[in-house]
Formats: structure tokens, C-alpha cells, sequence
């Protein structure tokens, strides 16, 4: 059916936010509204410079015949810091997030939409340019993160797991040590879940020594594929962490019993200059 | 700023898609864009013709003093249906669905934004008047649809576990048993997890014997809270499953060696009239 320009526009902006980091063709557009081309190429320019203003992210337009436009999903560094720091603040609202053995409780954050959504966005803005084809994390906690940054890449993700579950088909597993101790574990990954030779942005919740990514890690290499990345959601202020790999982390967590709370958070290495 | 029309409808499309299920006041529109009560009420008389036209759902009007509108994601039973038979095609596609010991695999599709969001979607859109105030699964292959289903219901997801983990503070653990087994396992969720008198709908990846549901309505009770619902992906056609409890699936998987790839699936209980 032919539709006017303020229909189409709330239209196409569901559409392209649905469907981050494809190529649209703009004959997909003019035949879902029977419309001129230079319709919908006006229609665009108003997309683009909302979605900028906005914030949503970038409209890329790809030229020539297979052309068509893309959206990318981002946020700028200022808007990450800001609701980084609105994050910390909440995180630091609450009185025991400092559980036995010294873990930091982050499992309210992980279970909610709002919270997600950002710290998804604001991971897969940062490497929108990666161009991963698949995302890797590791059971349980890891598992919400990865999925928000998989929806705004649209990347499938795979899940790593330490038990060994009948229900997958064959698996790849690996052994690799917990830093720190001299305990080793094994981690597996079903064999027809992640293609050889993908790109893979490797997400967690938290990086301590740097055992499980290190795992990771071998793991890419099992399934011929290499690292687009690496991105976790807190980290542990270690300095003398001995570990083979570069990441970026959204939030430091300091714990000192001399802190008012046991603990101090601060930006993560994302947002250094 | 003051913004015209066409970015104004661009802007509300984007921030009512992302705020699902919540009441967003004509007063905020109206400083957000510096424009008239007049012209808002025009532009949300646009986009809910629009969101029904294109299928994202309803946006409702609540009228008084603390009025405004809330965007209620739904997906028409036709619509459903078609998505959830497009994924019935794409299951049957693959070779090797049936895995040793009778599982049937899922991973792929666990792992997939697209599939997921229809998914999640059609889900939500089922419970969208359930009330439910939380949404609980178990880990692992449950949490993608929990979370999907928690992003456009706007509510938080809880993750029960089979394995004790020593990071997440005070749990409260059930016993249950595997239907068609003696076997009793045992079942874990963190008691600050989920606020006691919640109303909770359980989400879970496959239904086979009903142990894990019965399992987690348990739990349930023990956070002094109550079902909104129960919904599955797939369940096994067993007809002589004896469980206590109502439930609505996606898809009904039937296992026979006789078929051609060992299983036909057809569409589940959310479907009948």
C-alpha cells in the first residue's frame, strides 16, 4: 500500500533499528511503500540526522547498484560515560556487593532490561568496526551481556560452559587454569555452534587473573577462528595480572576493606584517552 | 531544541520502541521536543495508527493527570503463526536435529538475534496482560528467550541453576524429580534475586517430562510468589505427561523414526483455537 512520508518515517525508523548493521537497499523501501525513490531518499535524510541527533547511531549510505543504506547502532564516548557513571552510582547504592571470598555481586544489574540495553549498546558501539561474525561468552553470567551486544551487531552468539551437558551434540573442550591457583578446568563448546574461521568478539562480566578468557582464547584457536576483541563488564584492579591478551573493561572494581563499602569503582580502560 | 514533525516522529518512534510496557507522560513529550500539547497528541495519533499498521504493537492512551501512553508490543495470532511456521521450516532444513539420547538440538536458533526476537515477541505478546512482574528460566538454553521475552515485557529475568557457584551470595535450593526417572536433582536461585511476592512467568527452552517446571513452580513458592504463566519453545508430544500445572508452547516436537528425518514438528498449545 502507497503511505505518506510521517507513516513511512515511523516505519522505517522500526525497521532499521530492528535490523542494525545490515545493508537495506532502497528498492526494498520503495516497494514496501510504493513510493518515488526521491521519496525515500528525502525520507533517509531526515532518519539520518535524527538518528545522529538523537543518538541511535549512524545511517551509512553504500552507493551503486547493490547499494543501499546501514544502520549502526553507537553511542559517543561522552553519552558512554554518562550512564557508565549513572551505573557505578547505582552499583554503589547498594550495601552488599561484596559477597564471601570477595566476589562482587552484579547479578541484579544482569537480569535487568534497562541495564542491558545500554551496556550492550555501548559494547557494540565501540566495535562496530570489528567486523566480528560471532560473539563467544561463558555460562551463566556472561550469557546476558553477549546476547544485548549480539542484538545490536546482529552476530549470533555462542555459549562456553564448564558442565558438560548431554543434550548438544559433540563438543570441543579445552582445559585451562584458574590464574592463581593451580586448579585446572575445562570448559567445552558444541562443535557445530560456531563456524571455523569466524571473527569473535570474546564478552564476559568479569575479568580477575584472566583465566577464563585465556581459555576463551584456546578456544577460538580449536575452532580456526581469531579474536575480534575482548570486552568485559567489570574488571578487578590487578595490577600485576600476567595475561596475553588486550581487553576493555566499562567499570574498575577496587575492593579495599578501608573503603566506606569495601569497595571503589571506578571508569574502565574503555574510556581511557 | 524545538524540533519539527518528521524528526519528532522519528525521535518518539525510537524512544516508545525501547520503553515497552511503561507509561510515558504527554508532558515529557511535550518538553522533550519544546512543541505544543496539540502537536504531540497529533504525532501519537500517527504512530498508533502506524504501529498497528506495521505491526509492532498497540500504544495505548491512559487519560487523566498522570495519564500518557504505553507501547504495548504485540504480534497478531496470523503473524505468529506464519513467523513460528518460518521456523518450523528452518528446523526441519537441518539434518541432524535428533541427538543421541533423543535431544533435540536447538542451539543454533538459541544463538540467532533474528529468531530470537521473533521469538521473544510473540511470547510477550501472549503475556502481554499477564501482569507479571518478573520472568524466571533456567540456566543455560532458557535464558536467551527469558531475556528476549524480559526486554519486551520491561521486566527483570531471574536464572535458576542446577550447579552451586559460590559468587552470588545466599541461594535458596529445591529438590525435584525428573519425570520418568527417580532421579532427584536439586535447583538453586539467589535469594535477593527475586523480591518475595513476585508474579512470575517461567520460561524454558523444551518441555519433555515436566520435572524442571515443576521444579521451578516449587521455587515459586518459596519466594512467596506466584505464576503468571508458563511458556516453552518446544514441548515433545507426550501425551500422557503428568504435570499440574497449564503451560503454552511454540512448537510440538513428535519424535518417530518412522518420519523422514526422525521427527515432524507441527505448531504448539499457543496456536489452538
Amino acid at each position: 500500500m502507497k503511505i505518506k512520508r510521517s507513516p513511512r518515517l515511523v516505519d522505517m525508523t522500526q525497521y532499521l533499528l530492528s535490523h542494525p548493521h545490515k545493508l537495506v537497499s532502497l528498492t526494498f523501501f520503495v516497494s514496501r511503500y510504493e513510493s518515488a525513490k526521491s521519496s525515500i531518499s528525502e525520507d533517509l535524510t531526515i532518519l539520518k540526522e535524527q538518528f545522529e541527533l538523537s543518538g541511535f547511531g549512524r545511517i551509512e549510505t553504500v552507493a551503486g547498484a547493490a547499494g543501499g543504506v546501514i544502520y549502526i547502532p553507537t553511542m559517543s564516548k561522552e553519552d558512554a560515560i554518562v550512564e557508565v557513571e549513572n551505573l557505578i552510582y547505582q552499583l554503589e547504592a547498594a550495601d552488599d556487593r561484596i559477597l564471601p571470598g570477595g566476589y562482587f555481586y552484579l547479578t541484579d544489574l544482569l537480569s535487568d532490561p534497562d541495564q542491558l540495553r545500554k551496556i550492550g549498546k555501548i559494547i557494540a558501539s565501540y566495535y562496530a568496526e570489528s567486523k566480528a561474525t560471532a560473539i563467544m561468552t561463558i555460562a551463566t553470567k556472561g550469557v546476558p551481556i553477549a546476547q544485548m551486544v549480539a542484538l545490536y551487531l546482529n552476530i549470533p552468539f555462542v555459549i562456553v560452559r564448564r558442565d558438560s551437558k548431554v543434550t548438544e551434540g559433540s563438543t570441543v573442550s579445552i582445559n585451562y587454569a584458574t590464574k592463581g591457583t593451580t586448579r585446572v578446568e575445562k570448559m567445552e563448546l558444541t562443535k557445530s555452534s560456531l563456524p571455523q574461521g569466524s571473527h569473535v568478539l570474546v564478552i564476559d562480566d568479569f575479568l580477575n587473573g584472566g583465566g577464563t578468557i585465556t581459555g576463551m582464547n584456546s578456544m577460538l584457536k580449536e575452532f580456526n577462528s581469531t579474536c575480534a576483541g575482548i570486552a568485559v563488564l567489570c574488571e578487578s584492579d590487578t595490577p600485576d595480572r600476567e595475561i596475553d591478551f588486550e581487553y576493555e573493561s566499562l567499570i574498575k572494581v577496587q575492593k579495599d576493606p578501608s573503603f566506606a563499602k569495601g569497595f571503589e569503582l571506578t571508569l574502565g580502560t574503555m574510556f581511557k584517552d
